[in-house]
């Protein structure tokens, strides 16, 4: 399933040193009533957790990285989950030796410095619900 | 060489479970009559399979991937080839421990679930052809 | 902190065998006069240098990577440091074994091959200067 879009408000920005880089994603859009839409981020982190999801058993399992790392790539996209804002994203991160780790972006990932876009969508916004075969919430048809 | 475009269609949407993602990617855009664009995937695959080229051998290595994993990012472009739509994208895949594996995405992807943004773009369709230095087929100037 | 803006124009194109990837863009957006944008890249590389972010010793530390790899994505910002273009990207490359590797994208990335698309942005050009908690050059308020 799909929706055509036009293109709405476009912000370059950055996000301040300390915060949860999925908190500030989600104020910014509360904030700025950005209801549909797509994102990227890069930068660093101070600390990271991210999620891998075991198919079978349909759970996140939070995979923490302790140490400081570099955002090689964050990308997602913003919809609504019961009738909320809801921001689904993966993130890859480098270490020292330059090697990279990623998932889907969970709370604790913590901004050294990141710098984001953010394209707001016009048209329908997608609704996230229950998906029994995944397990996932994932959008479903008007 | 390049070329500059306006915006075209934007659409926003997802992928079902089990379906080959490279297949996907081509069926919406003959669907679609999609001739140029841009477009990024997030989500998780049930296996996958991506390529190394072989610069010297000027040949492509495929590395399969058994086991699930979620898709990091997937970045790539539409244009055209002997008159054809033809889909360039690579992949980035992070496993249970969290890390990185990744390369030209090839047949045998297969799709979990996946979320994806494919921007149109309005103006000359580039067209690929072989490249005598890489052994790639490129785009070429009109 | 943030700023709106809207689409300008939008670039589709490939850098030639053997240039410096980091130096391209710059060259190309001196010719284009592209102040402010984003832009990704995929594509392969012949060898490449990427920095990791010392967060405590406030310094990037080169790791150069000598073998061919692939570009699974290079992500970045155009926008404006001491009155000129200044370039901020981040890139994952994929080995023969599908490793991912990756960190800032530093002088020393050389091309195989590599199809970017920039996308001009309208709107105030973000200037970056030095910022003490971080020890990097961000974007600050106007």
């Amino acid at each position: 399933m799909f929706e055509r879009y036009s293109i709405g408000r476009l912000f370059l920005g950055r996000f301040e040193y300390g915060v949860d880089l999925l908190d500030e994603l989600y104020r910014l859009c509360e904030d700025q009533h950005i209801r549909i839409g797509t994102f990227w981020v890069i930068g660093a982190v101070q600390r990271s957790c991210v999620g891998f999801y075991h198919q079978e058993e349909k759970r996140y399992q939070p995979i923490s990285l302790a140490t400081p790392a570099e955002i090689v790539c964050c990308l997602g996209n913003i919809s609504a989950k019961d009738e909320k804002i809801f921001i689904h994203a993966h993130i890859s991160l480098s270490d020292e030796q330059g090697k990279v780790w990623g998932g889907h972006l969970m709370p604790g990932t913590i901004v050294f410095a990141a710098e984001f876009q953010i394209q707001e969508l016009q048209g329908r916004i997608l609704q996230r619900r229950e998906d029994f075969i995944t397990g996932l919430t994932l959008w479903h048809k008007a």
